[in-house]
């Protein structure tokens, strides 16, 4: 048993009378003073399984008890390659793993990447082994949609007599094979950004009953809880479900919340309607939406991350979520992150053999993941989370008149509605973040200045760069510098200037 | 007297007695059954003026009283140039000529263009005579602000004794030197948006009182009325003027349509509030904002004519309202004129010698006219004006589970807020104009479209073209077509499809 790993117990015993998704078993783990209830699954053939996340070092006493009686214990010790740091945690506005190891997420989205053929998630793997993407957003369920007919080999659950999916009867050739997936993916430090329903079908998921819904989110948690790397995302447009109103997704919440022994992150993806994410089982806020402007805000409304999960597609669909330019996309990242905000990748180019990235994998043929990769190796390298660096309208104190004119801005600002207040910040606002006194950091966007005035605190030593982020450049221009400073720019769209402060 | 061209009646007399700009003397203009009463003003050195802009052709009897007496008649022909076509004039949410011949403004924006010396005004008309903009905006008063720190020869009133502007008493030097501005700007074609107050100032004309800004008004008026090619712009940012509350612009806004005869085009430029534009005596949203997904909708709540008079400026200014690129302004000028509203050109990039174009004019250095002159080229060949091809969501009746989705599409969007439903339409939302059955456009800015799918009416012909506003070029790609079509695009930003219906 090593620290932040999965443990696994296995049992033979005879198939389930009943369900077979929800089985009368479950095991209590003890470490020092502190007990953890954990329930366990059936994995087809009669074998029945226990899982649990050890997140301390020391001895494990285990007892298990239902179908299957047993006990025992196992020494709990430090992951000997030093990979595993446990679940990613939101902690304020951003992320870590449990063992406080930084996390700052760079997703991308393959929605229906498990149900395709194994050649291409082989190459699939391969692509993201080269990428610069640290999540992936998936679904357990089939997708139908534009661009996605092919029919998947296995399904969750096997079908009644009737037909109809049993919910009580998971497919587990299919939960084996799912599971490869996260595994998979997991060594190659990608974390699964699980999609548990979406309204995408032509199968009958999205019209499971609240009942048959908790059936399969038990056996869900039952088997992946254990997992460090997932994250559950409730749904994709979770507002776009038919079957699904409100109540549902408050007991989903709550469903999971009871039985996600562990509380890994959760959040919900919206199509038109936000999530509340203030809701305290809501652990960040994923959502759909270009608006990036919006990131500091929600941040500081919610003291959660906010992730960007679907900011349109870089690609060139006849859809307008899927055709942005792989400059749009880069900026979008861009305006994201400088806040300390995330952001989220995905990529539509039609092809012949209708393999698109952002349902079924395959390789990347876009342009902005090298662009996305070098954002991460600033970002990685700079000593803590970025958070927004206010725009203050500082009143120099002597100037009467600037005074009133900052006055009078702040009655006018007041005097408008909100929808008018984001037009105008979307025009005058700078996009700035900082990390205390350590780091300084603009995004200019799509704004071409030649010169870029900042007023750094006093007593500090930085280092300034200019960065293009699409021509991936960073050039120091001064050093040794604090107060006041001036910087040249080349006058065009997707520059950076960070400033760091120097190692004395 | 010519039709549409100002006729000036002059008479020496003495001097004024009181207020040289509030002078005893009007006259009225009868032609047929239709009389109009205008008033005169003095030019100095004891020369009198009554200015009249006829506007039907036939016989005018004219009687003017007060300190000169004198009648008279004169006959109002056709303009022989055929240049003249009277006051422009909003019609719906379009502009046209008094004597119907369509107007599209493409305007440009140079603030103090008349208080330069005259080797670099007359540089400006070299410019403008090259140049794509029929409006220009510019300002009575001088401005005061970065980039503009020249003292101006000539001011709109003379001081008094004790060194405080004396508003009646008109610097007639100014005047006329003004004046001639606006005249050769005329010849050219060109119509002056005169901007009657702002607030960038260090004379004191922003904070003269409201009566003494009637005075200054009722010059103004007497004098240039007749001039057809003037619009009257409130302010330029009124809402950043401290010394005048909202009673005053209401008060100069019934002063101006009281004592102007001829209802010239009257807006108020804004900062951050926009006016309120529904106000009758308002002829058609003058904008300062880059919120150009709301040109429709306002243009249907107000039925007025809506131009984006600031929009941003092309240049690499430190000012975030100064450092578009040329494709943004380029991208902001289709984005008004596809759905039929429209857009003013500013340029500011740094220099030595301080002269931007945007405050002095000079020449222009940008990458924006030229295509902003190609835009203008391809609006005017079309056969009409366009408007909002609206996005409906064509509920295909046979299938009924997209009907349901539609359906909650409608909800979600009564769901949500103001600003949240704009920050989905800029993602979504597509930029489409048309003009009846005759003319289909869209703008696809920044989405990267490799094919469109367009319904057009059956039952007529038309002629599709690509067109790529940034390389301006158009390419035909289908004739006589109707109903279902679909065009391939190269997959980049900045692309347009036209369809025209050909004539048979």
């Amino acid at each position: 048993m090593e620290q932040y790993k999965m443990f696994e117990l296995k049992f033979e015993g005879s198939c389930p009378n009943g369900s077979e998704a929800v089985v009368d078993l479950e095991a209590v783990f003890t470490n020092g003073g502190e007990s953890r209830v954990v329930k366990g699954f059936y994995k087809g053939n009669g074998t029945y399984a226990v899982r649990f996340l050890p997140e301390k070092e020391g001895v494990y006493k285990w007892k298990v008890s239902g179908c299957v009686e047993a006990c025992g214990e196992e020494t709990c010790v430090k992951a000997v390659d030093g990979s595993a740091h446990g679940i990613v945690r939101a902690v304020g506005t951003h992320f870590e793993y449990a063992d406080g190891t930084p996390f700052k997420p760079f997703g991308t989205t393959i929605y229906a990447m498990m149900h395709q053929k194994e050649e291409l998630i082989r190459q699939t793997y391969e692509t993201l082994a080269a990428a610069p993407f640290n999540k992936v957003r998936y679904c357990v369920f089939p997708k139908h949609y534009d661009y996605n007919h092919n029919e998947p080999e296995l399904f969750a659950f096997e079908k009644d007599e009737d037909g109809k999916w049993d919910v009580n009867r998971p497919c587990f050739a299919f939960w084996d094979h799912f599971e490869s997936g996260i595994l998979k993916l997991q060594e190659m430090g990608i974390q699964t950004d699980l999609i548990l329903f979406h309204p995408y079908d032509r199968w009958g998921f999205s019209a499971l009953s609240l009942e048959q819904c908790k059936i399969y989110l038990d056996y869900l948690l039952r088997r992946f809880s254990a997992i460090p790397s997932v994250w559950w995302s409730m749904a994709n447009e979770y507002d776009l479900m038919l079957k699904h109103p409100m109540e549902h997704w408050y007991a989903f919440e709550q469903f999971i919340a009871e039985n996600d022994p562990y509380h890994h992150l959760l959040g919900n993806h919206n199509c038109i309607k936000f999530y509340d994410n203030s809701r305290p089982n809501i652990t960040h806020c994923c959502v759909q939406t270009a608006w990036m402007e919006k990131a500091a805000e929600w941040m500081r409304r919610f003291n959660k991350p906010v992730v960007y999960d679907e900011c349109c597609y870089e690609g060139n669909l006849p859809y307008n979520w899927g055709n942005i330019s792989a400059f749009e996309m880069v900026h979008r990242f861009w305006s994201a992150c400088t806040v300390g905000a995330y952001c989220t990748h995905g990529e539509v180019f039609l092809s012949e053999d209708e393999v698109l990235w952002w349902a079924k994998g395959g390789v990347l043929k876009g342009e902005s993941p090298k662009r996305i990769a070098f954002l991460r190796s600033i970002l990685e390298e700079l000593p803590g989370y970025l958070e927004e660096w206010e725009n203050k309208w500082v009143a120099d104190a002597e100037n009467e008149e600037f005074q009133k004119v900052m006055e009078r801005f702040g009655l006018l600002r007041e005097s408008i509605s909100e929808a008018e207040l984001d037009a105008l910040d979307r025009k005058d606002k700078d996009c700035r973040g900082h990390y205390g006194d350590k780091v300084f950091l603009q995004y200019l966007g799509r704004h071409c200045n030649a010169l870029l005035s900042w007023k750094l605190p006093k007593g500090h030593k930085y280092r300034v760069e200019i960065i293009d982020v699409w021509n991936m450049t960073r050039e120091t221009v001064l050093t040794q510098c604090s107060g006041n400073i001036e910087v040249q720019l080349p006058g065009r769209e997707g520059m950076a200037v960070l400033a760091v402060e120097e190692c004395l």
